[in-house]
């Protein structure tokens, strides 16, 4: 199945320009055909091609139906910026594939990545989504400072009632802390902090803010790869804590 | 920590060349400084720089103690490679840092790349090892046809006596099949196919050959995705039985 991404398909059954281009000039679709078409915001609609313009698809709406994420957590990834740029749009996409609500690049004492264009960020999340047949565009902030992060999460939900989980160097803190705390069924926060690990003040504001520090492996794991393995455990625990049921 | 890979250190006491430029002009080690190197088959070595030769350092070996890997079985990843070259690589990196045995690229009747060149995984691979800190190096394969594959790996040991999965796209095999089959403990072979899927007579020999066919998620996956997190799967489903142990 090819999906469409048209995030104002309901109000104006158009598709947006690079969309139309890509639907009529490369797949070469025609006036009658019917394809699908999402919203960026659950709903997947099957449309019929009314008027093939390659700057704006015009379409009939047949149907529209809602797809739910196939996670029924709030999942939250705040993590700083990698100094190779490459590493953070791998795991824009990994992390979209797998399953995210919400993405947030936090600027630290210690990043070597103080700047961030998120467009290019936008682009692969929306690609990903529609790739691995999704149907929400998970929402990526803009750059953040660490300290009005943590003061943000901890006043709104789903951040409000969420576990919060940060992963940090030190080795008192092993991957069972994770496993063993985590509660299936909870919006879960989980910040990873730049190469360089997060400042000693970081850490106490994040911990009396409600963060639990781990480590997600006995391994010294990189940036995007512990970001990505702690999004992909809590999937797991829940996904384990469903067959259980 | 930095860790330089030497496969002949305890006969020869003297770093590669590549080794020793990097020890010599980059990090400007000198006579007398003490350096970490590992042999890949899980040797850590504490050594003395004797002569600082930028071709060939030589070393006085201090100490030596074997670092097991953090996990206890053996995991075996034989994955189509993927079209673009860039993701083959990326998996690689990943499922070195997360933690893998051997990584065997199948070349499959679907598969869209049939040549690969494995001296750059086998690099990616080393460069990995050294900076998660581990000591044994993953034994990357030449390209094999599926079918002798899956006849080699059911003759000898540790193949032979693992558990056997197959990413398969067809929707009846959900992902609590591997969940619930996989047994702490076990060895494993885990198998992805190419962008195109196994053929049906590559899916008959395979569960002829006892694959049990999975996929990894309810989500369609990449297949460099869908193998880095079955093989992160197994990681967290021996974690969370030794915790419970």
């Amino acid at each position: 199945m090819i999906q469409f991404f048209a995030p104002d398909i309901k109000s104006t059954a158009t598709l947006p320009q690079d969309e139309s281009a890509h639907c009529v000039r490369v797949l070469r679709h025609r006036a009658g055909d019917e394809i699908h078409v999402i919203d960026g915001e659950g709903s997947r609609l099957l449309c019929r091609i009314l008027d093939p313009n390659p700057r704006g698809v015009m379409v009939e709406i047949i149907s529209s139906e809602i797809i739910p994420p196939s996670w029924d957590v709030n999942i939250i990834l705040a993590v700083a910026p990698t100094k190779n740029m490459d590493r953070m749009e791998w795991l824009t996409e990994k992390a979209v594939e797998i399953g995210i609500n919400r993405i947030v690049p936090i600027i630290c004492t210690h990043s070597e990545r103080k700047v961030l264009k998120t467009e290019r960020l936008q682009k692969i999340a929306v690609s990903a989504m529609k790739q691995s047949l999704k149907t929400f565009l998970p929402r990526i902030d803009e750059p953040t400072p660490i300290l009005s992060f943590i003061k943000e999460i901890t006043l709104e939900e789903p951040g409000k009632s969420a576990m919060k989980f940060m992963g940090y160097c030190d080795k008192e803190y092993p991957l069972r802390r994770l496993i063993q705390e985590y509660k299936p069924g909870k919006n879960v926060v989980i910040m990873i902090g730049p190469e360089g690990d997060f400042s000693p003040e970081e850490v106490k504001k994040s911990v009396d803010a409600g963060f639990i520090p781990v480590t997600f492996g006995d391994n010294r794991l990189r940036t995007e790869t512990a970001a990505l393995v702690g999004i992909d455990m809590i999937h797991f625990i829940n996904a384990t804590a469903n067959i259980n049921k």
